[in-house]
């Protein structure tokens, strides 16, 4: 099959890649996204898989699937979650989507009403500033503290909101290596937002997309895992953990929400050739040993971030230390605005996110900038975080 | 690589497919749905799509990618619009979505107020009452006739909603093979849509979902070729001429309506490792060879069902006869009602679409049904149709 192919679709491919014009600028070391590494994509193993469903299931993994997800995805991912988290999941707790963002526009869509309030920890993922900006909704800061999110400052938050007879719709947050800030929230604050959302009736969107990506040992359950009453829905996604490009990703929660979103999913069901061959690929074992390699990846390029920050950055800025994911989160010294910096650090050819793109009030996040250490090489780290040094220390 | 792999590949692909359980009832010959024939999906060339992508292309198809689509894709399926039917499409007038359907429900979320009023042809795409009913507007049908989208009626009905002070966002149109009457709307009468169009300045959602599938010779140009005023957005996809489970199709019109779309869109950009395959099979020339070989076994496939029709069909009952597409409509005599005869027809194992599925106001649905003949054999075809034909005659 192949051989006959080989030249008209070699030819066919080479100018498939679209090239940035010449002379376009393009930051050479960019710590500005959240982007896997390329060069950890399991390109052969996921070969082998799109082989073999071509060949044996092409019948349903290239025909219309099921709107609600692939059953065979759906009950993969289950097993993996049950068993490596010791979760207690049927298939109906669970909702294949086109990544995890797709899961919170779902949610956004099927709960928000005009005039209702949404409590967000601030910084937040700008994805989800993007996603709330959708609905005319009221849109309620949650501080984080040096310990991820203020759980005392929630309470205050829903008793006020309370006397003023306003029962927010749900709180999004990330416990855990939050973005952006790198944050993973503890065990006793898991089980006090926990307290607290029982008390006010508190619906919590968990996104949990760099559970999988912990570096130094082990976590605490997420809030999914701890909730005794229904009031969590856990969205993750393949992107950090396979490949983004697939665009799979995932909600968990009680079915009768989770059914909610389906009959607003206008997809036509998530991918099933995707799903079956994630699917293949996990069946194969090949997830697990793969995740491991992503993790002596990602650990030694965190480290390599952190020993060029304490190495080339002065001494009045401050950084977290996070134990997974993709981020580090930067508070500059006082007065100081990252927009500024970043407008800089391009001439030097480096890219960051600055602070104002993780807060509803932008001006509130100048101070602050976001370093993420998944693409760049560790060549490029260094290079990078000591031109941004140099720029710090003008 | 693969024979590495094999032993364990294989046994953990073989518990992929979830068979439906023994004694749970089944219809073996489905005219329900427009489900394409899984034994022309293009396993062979669509590995090698596979295989070349992933070896060659996989630092981008496997990455995120651009929320408007991939830009290969999206070249590649202009190049072809441009050359097939003298379109003059630039990239930006393009936008890439998990299938028509995505599409259709992006334009919904994007114009739609509450109150708004919508025009839909009548009888209609069961997905677009879906997609509708997620919005508090108000749905008017348009009838068609022989010809398929009554004109005239439009035309009254415009000016009658002009003296009531409203102005509909859009009509919904399938006019070529129509779904699900299989009615294609003649030259004339897209001219005369457009001029109505104008007239009232109107907005036309145009569904060409079966434009590829053309049996019988050259069909006149879509809405979108004949307008000359940027009033059309029309949507198409790759799940009838190559495979759904890709979950890939797009919608084409002024760059300016599709930035709103796009803003909308939550799903992380439609998948760049789906759009790399398509792209890269349609480059090497696969798409217009096998688009040929899919019009070979329809045309006789719908053959096939005229025939049975003729001849096992009572003569009070009517059908459609249609050049393309996937639908054939069927009018029962006076009195009966297609959801009773289903009923029985299930007995028999036959299923097919109920009218009632395609009508804003179910009722008005009772005469009618939907026969799909793209998924049968040309065996079930004969047989399914035969013991339809007992139950009428009954």
């Amino acid at each position: 099959m192949h051989s006959s192919f080989q030249p008209v679709w070699a030819a066919s491919v080479a100018d498939l890649d679209v090239r940035p014009a010449p002379g376009a600028p393009r930051a050479a070391i960019s710590f500005a996204y959240g982007l896997p590494d390329p060069a950890l994509f399991p390109t052969a193993a996921l070969e082998t898989a799109g082989t073999l469903v071509l060949r044996e299931h092409s019948d349903r993994a290239l025909q219309y699937g099921a709107s609600g997800g692939l059953p065979q995805l759906t009950a993969t991912l289950v097993e993996r979650l049950n068993r490596t988290e010791g979760l207690d999941l049927r298939g109906h707790n669970c909702l294949i989507t086109a990544g995890a963002g797709q899961a919170l526009g779902l949610v956004a869509r099927a709960l928000l009403d005009p005039g209702d309030t949404v409590l967000l920890e601030t910084p937040a993922w700008p994805g989800i500033l993007h996603i709330l900006a959708r609905h005319p909704c009221r849109v309620v800061p949650v501080p984080l503290d040096a310990e991820g999110l203020d759980v005392a400052a929630l309470a205050q938050q829903l008793a006020a909101l309370a006397r003023d007879g306003v029962r927010p719709k749900f709180l999004y947050t990330v416990p855990t290596f939050q973005n952006p800030t790198g944050l993973t929230l503890s065990l006793a604050r898991r089980r006090s937002l926990l307290d607290v959302a029982r008390r006010y009736d508190l619906l919590i969107l968990e996104d949990d997309a760099y559970r999988d990506l912990a570096f130094d040992g082990v976590l605490p359950p997420s809030l999914l895992a701890l909730d005794t009453d229904g009031r969590v829905l856990r969205a993750g996604t393949y992107s950090k953990i396979l490949a983004a490009g697939l665009r799979l990703g995932w909600i968990l929660g009680p079915q009768a929400l989770l059914a909610r979103l389906v009959s607003l999913k206008d997809d036509g069901g998530t991918s099933p050739f995707a799903s079956y061959v994630t699917a293949a690929y996990t069946r194969a074992g090949e997830l697990d040993p793969h995740i491991m390699r992503l993790l002596d990846t990602y650990r030694l390029k965190r480290d390599t971030m952190l020993r060029a920050l304490n190495y080339y950055f002065p001494p009045a800025v401050h950084w977290t230390a996070p134990a997974g994911g993709f981020f580090i989160w930067v508070t500059l010294p006082p007065g100081q605005d990252s927009t500024e910096l970043l407008a800089r650090a391009r001439e030097e050819g480096v890219d960051f996110l600055p602070g104002r793109a993780c807060f509803p009030d932008p001006a509130a996040g100048a101070p602050y900038l976001r370093l993420a250490f998944s693409l760049a090489t560790l060549e490029q780290t260094d290079e990078g975080i000591k031109r941004l040094g140099k720029l710090l220390g003008r």
